[in-house]
């Protein structure tokens, strides 16, 4: 059994990283959003033309990176999603609710200090957790059974 | 032809009042959450019993108002979602979110200061407004033809 | 809003009655499955010819059950399953199982002795409950706002 | 063609080992849940954390068992059941009947015993067997035409 | 509760009619296919102008007849497939598989002699009638849940 | 049996009034898209606001015209697509190849010269008409099983 | 590209070897129902247990061979559905209305003979052959864009 | 990650091979409509045999084709619809319809000059080109986060 697994939400700590690193040797693919903020936010513009509307400009590249996050969800059987401390962070909830739509497995990833703000995306998840470490005890566990020492 | 649409977000504006007052004489059937705040939070515990996790307090009850949120977006053509100026106002994401994903027309309506934070969420929509008085012209003309004066 | 409400499991007690009677004045369409115990074990056999192997006279009648059970919970926003005291039930955990593949909102009522053995069940619903009272709560907290006083 | 065969229900005889040693040779990919009982039910607990309640320790425990369940019912083309003596095993009829709404071809495997309790499960099936070696004959002859002997 | 029944199939004898007049006063919607032989058979030149090719004479009329046809079963909740004594009646097949394929609940019905070529088709139905009568049966028990005296 | 009917493509002739009228007395629910043509090409900056770029203008348009045309499609029985003479019509070829996806039942109308280049649209429909009389005659046929005299 | 192909239909005439040959070097994969008649026939009561009811016989043979029919069509990009010159065939047309209904493009292969009977059949094809060469040739074009000499 | 991209559309310029051999080394699958416009045309009548009715030679030809395309969109993640300078084109159109219904990330390249009249198709898409060199440069962004120098 190979999982695949999406990583949506904060592109500013390494906690990426810490899974797809922690995961070594289990069977799990990982996919993601394009984590370059800078290339993330200027995709629309520098490769189909400048907008004087920021409005637009921010249109074009949303929809470019859709087509990424869009077919990563649609062919994850887990999405796992990670609120950090700062920012809006609209896109992971939106991932979250399109995750949950489409019946994939959610794992939502956070502090307890945003507990009760993110009550009804963790009500749609089958765990919620504080550590990356927890994610990949999750993964580790559904692979093959086994439990943290 | 008669438009159901559903009203997701903010709870401390007259927002929908505004919307469903503007569309007096419109052929739309209006939902939307509860918006007591306080019955929203407690109701789980209030109708199935206390807990002393706060974050099992807050399940519960997300979990009791997933099932009137989850019919009416299904049931919905039109999912109207409003980003106040205040709160994290995840479960408003994530609603875009899960609207999108079942092929739902997302009418998204914020301030222009959250326009580069909702890239992604207004990047899924038919339309962005600022004001309520604009969703409810859109209605009008969707329903009718009619363009304001 | 009308709410359609399935309500699956036993049949030996009056708590369908204690819902229905509960839920009076309430916007609620309820359905269920045939209670009458002779006629759902003998429905098969009685219309379309009796059957010497016990196996296939079951089967003619669950067979025909299934044609009322499938519509109901189809149609159903809300399928409540109530597990009681006797008996082995597997049909009351199949149709939660059935419920819960079709995405619709689950309300699990059982005493807290099965809560362990019903654990996987409770899992996948939006709400556990003891008392039939308790589910009519629910159903009007969904459709009104209103909390048990 | 590959027979992608999920084994669902009973984790305390060897039936799994049966069916799978069987079907030694044929182009069968076997899956099921995580069948170390102690494992089964504390893995929530022991990755994400203790509980007070054990309602909430079998919640957390029960949801990350349905990321493995889930994913293997869906990606099965059959789906084994196997009801044995003891116990109510819910979880068993449940998973039949997430099966059966996703239209998976149903193999239902149980003593006479329990034939009447069974009835509305086994009209859900495409077999209804006695034998592990039933399940391995049925396997071999879907995928080469070959019957016993 | 209204049941909608689609009733495919012979078009020689009045077994449609056995049906609806035995189904006085039960809340049941019937539909079924154009029965007047020739129209049906000519449809298509009569509206779209004449082929010098039977092909493709009787293709127009094929496909006109599918708009009903598909909406019929399309929107039934059980759809009752009768085969005759005469003819290929592949049509009435298909509708079977066509039905089976999206889920409906099928009723079978023809005389013993067509057991045997019936066999994949009976498999696939929730029962199998000989008489119009036990159709009617049926959905009486099924909606009322009585048994023929 | 009420026949929902989309009537999609040309808005420069009469073509939708003659079978509206033509239809009088039969049980169809008619919709289609705004057909005024002023207005369908500015609604979006007319209520959103204007834009510089004719690109955005039209964008803005196309997506709240969408939110009709999509619950219009959605919903029918029946998806007719008028092609006239004149113009690019991509957004009819467009509405054709969307409610093909959907599995509607199609009926192209359109006249001879054009039959060559519309050969993959009208090969995905169930009728190919090149007058609106012949519309009304399949809707006729298809509710009543009457042809024309 | 890989076409995924199951032959559906008779099984007393070589024509699926006369494809599969004709086919050798096309990227095809082909699968198609059990054509041994009697292990057909019989492997319900061969593995599962004698029944004393024909009907029975026939049902447990029949259900066991819809595993494999099932994810044939289920899997298939192309059902090409053979009618012979003898028997019923009311599987074939029944296979043809299932993979219709779940949108697959059908190849139906007869003699002229039998045209006018299977007109609705035909009318859901996308070509409609009377030699299995033609299937080939078909195939390659699809495959290879080449066409027959 | 691979991308599955279907180049649908105008084929009497090397835009596609521009866009094949710009996304060397790119872990793209292109695939695409049979390009020979003579074989495309003709393939119905050379296969299955000659029509007198050009209508008729035309369908068969277009419903073998359709045996191709609708394959090619339904495993694509990415559609790419280019409409160039000459011809109706609506079979682009059409594909595009096809494609947005089905969930598609839609790419529409074209010239300036069609803008109005593709604005309801370009809006159904995630991004609008005009050169074939921003496609490939989408594709490398999508697959590697890299934006052009």
């Amino acid at each position: 059994m190979t999982l695949k697994v999406y990583l949506s939400g904060e592109i500013h700590t390494d906690w990426r990283e810490q899974i797809t690193q922690g995961a070594t040797g289990l069977d799990v693919v990982f996919s993601g959003p394009v984590t370059d903020h800078a290339a993330s936010d200027d995709c629309g513009v520098a490769i189909l033309g400048a907008e004087d509307n920021k409005f637009w400009h921010d249109r074009k590249g949303a929809q470019i990176n859709a087509i990424r996050t869009r077919k990563g969800i649609a062919e994850a059987d887990v999405v796992v999603v990670r609120f950090g401390e700062q920012y809006k962070q609209w896109n992971a909830a939106f991932d979250a609710g399109y995750a949950a739509a489409l019946g994939k497995s959610l794992i939502i990833l956070h502090g307890a200090e945003h507990a009760h703000a993110l009550k009804e995306v963790d009500a749609a998840a089958l765990a919620v957790a504080t550590e990356p470490r927890q994610v990949v005890e999750i993964l580790r566990y559904v692979l093959s059974g086994s439990l943290p020492a």
